[in-house]
């Protein structure tokens, strides 16, 4: 299946688990809507998610089987955003495959993340304790707050490097964080462990999260499996660009000032924003904070969970998809 | 407030304190949500669920004060429900008032959707034990496979009394249901009685969703507060038409082939439905269904929320918006 995790033979044997609960709390009797639930479980992916969340009971003693149906939840609650977000971005491709709004209309996308949404509550009201219930709602919260703050921010040239990573914050790293805590919660870790993996988490999703926004400007469209400068056609203003923005360059405040960006003006801004040192000083930063979650991770107590963690945190700095 | 629940003084006063905690729950600090949150708590609506919740609890003994936050929530999952349903049907007003979508835009519309869903387990989980939680995000998976299963059926003409029974009991009945049951269930009503008030609550929502429909065929615009013949815009056949299409009238016929329904069009179909009985028809089952809730509801316990709920069943089947 799962290419990202390729070396982890024991972490692929979970996660084809926990894609089995998603194939099956994905199915419903309504034909239509079980065909669009079944295309996003199979549609891929690399899992980060559950894997974190895997990775985080790894550091306590229940079974790990117990964690399948919370690990499931994280990927569901991820997928049921992305649905969202094609909404919003007007996507044609996600994955490499169509996304759903394009292959069945903005009405059945709207209603199937909502679905996807209310069934991750369902699941962990069967199958949880009410913590994880709280941490989730809060951390969803935030990924919403974070996406209209995202949306309103667009085509604001004068955004900083706080900004952003306020953003990502909310949009991507607390969930990644939570996903992380709430695995090691349920495996019966105490809370001051699970914070402090909570924090690794908050380093690792911005690390994950610059990472993603410097493929739109490197990428191999092929590999990425999403278009090419897309984030800028939306009007969203990532690190690279803003980065880019500190030099004042002329050429670019130029290109940025088009009304239209078209394919021309969007491969010039990436060719200008990558001659300014953008992506370079982007990359920089998202090693920054990998290396900070390596100091982290090495402090915890050594065990296959704390190797697949520094795993994959270095993994996540050197992806190309 | 309400002119809904004019003469129900005692339930003004619930429903106002539950609607400074729908206000309280909706602020954040991001300006422009917040906006839109504010925009939606105050925009009225008639507050059925939260009113049927405080109904169900009044048949139990515990303070009615610890019951707001739960009818808030089924208050809120009503606008969030509704403000994605606007995104599907592209209406221009609810209530009155211009919708999310279109005095924002759908993008904004799908987040804020999104935020009070979630908000709305963050609040069950803050304050309640796990029972509502499994009730209630079963009711809005519920919803969900309604709403697709509605939208899937456009434009058929050859949908039955049952079909669309069955969809109103997913998009409607399911969640008056629940409010009711979750109301009694809270204030330490047992099990078994809360299912009988959930029966009760079914019914009372199939002629609730039925009253609804009928008024997009006879209602007037200015007190409807939305535009009269929109299901019918949008494709959607639903109980008056469905009994005036038994009939196969060829002018009818005839009206319902054309390609687009124009407003010429869609003022003819509404006059050839109502000559044809169908809005009778529709109504009179309305009121079958309002009979047989009534019969339920006299052998319960006399008590004030009884009486209520007798007052709530009529009164939702005599309303003209």
């Amino acid at each position: 299946m799962n290419s990202f995790w390729q070396e982890k033979t024991a972490m692929i044997a979970h996660l084809n688990e926990v894609d089995q609960v998603i194939g099956k709390q994905l199915t419903v009797k309504q034909r239509k809507m079980n065909e669009i639930l079944q295309d996003l479980a199979s549609s891929g992916g690399k899992r980060i998610r559950p894997g974190l969340c895997i990775i985080g009971a790894g550091f306590g003693s229940k079974p790990i089987e117990s964690i399948y149906p919370l690990a499931a939840v994280l990927e569901m609650l991820h997928l049921a955003t992305l649905v969202h977000d094609d909404i919003i971005d007007d996507a044609t491709h996600r994955r490499g495959a169509l996304t759903t709004q394009q292959k069945y209309g903005k009405d059945y996308a709207v209603y199937t993340g909502d679905y996807i949404f209310t069934k991750c509550f369902e699941i962990l009201a069967e199958n949880y304790e009410l913590h994880h219930m709280k941490e989730l709602s809060k951390a969803v919260s935030r990924v919403c707050v974070g996406e209209i703050e995202q949306f309103d921010g667009r085509f604001k040239s004068h955004t900083s490097v706080k900004k952003y990573l306020k953003i990502v914050g909310a949009k991507t790293s607390a969930l990644l964080a939570t996903s992380l805590a709430v695995g090691a919660y349920e495996a019966g870790c105490d809370e001051r462990f699970c914070k402090k993996l909570g924090k690794i988490g908050l380093h690792v999703g911005n690390a994950f999260q610059i990472i993603d926004d410097i493929l739109d400007y490197t990428g191999d469209e092929a590999r990425v499996g999403k278009t090419l400068g897309n984030d800028l056609k939306q009007g969203y203003y990532t690190l690279p660009l803003i980065y880019a923005l500190r030099k004042n360059d002329s050429v670019l405040n130029r290109l940025l000032a088009a009304d239209v960006y078209d394919d021309e003006t969007i491969k010039r801004i990436i060719v200008r924003v990558n001659e300014l040192g953008g992506v370079r000083q982007a990359q920089l930063l998202a090693e920054k904070y990998t290396i900070k979650s390596l100091k982290e991770i090495s402090s915890l107590p050594t065990c296959q969970s704390r190797d697949d963690l520094e795993w994959i945190t270095k993994r996540l700095l050197v992806r190309e998809h």
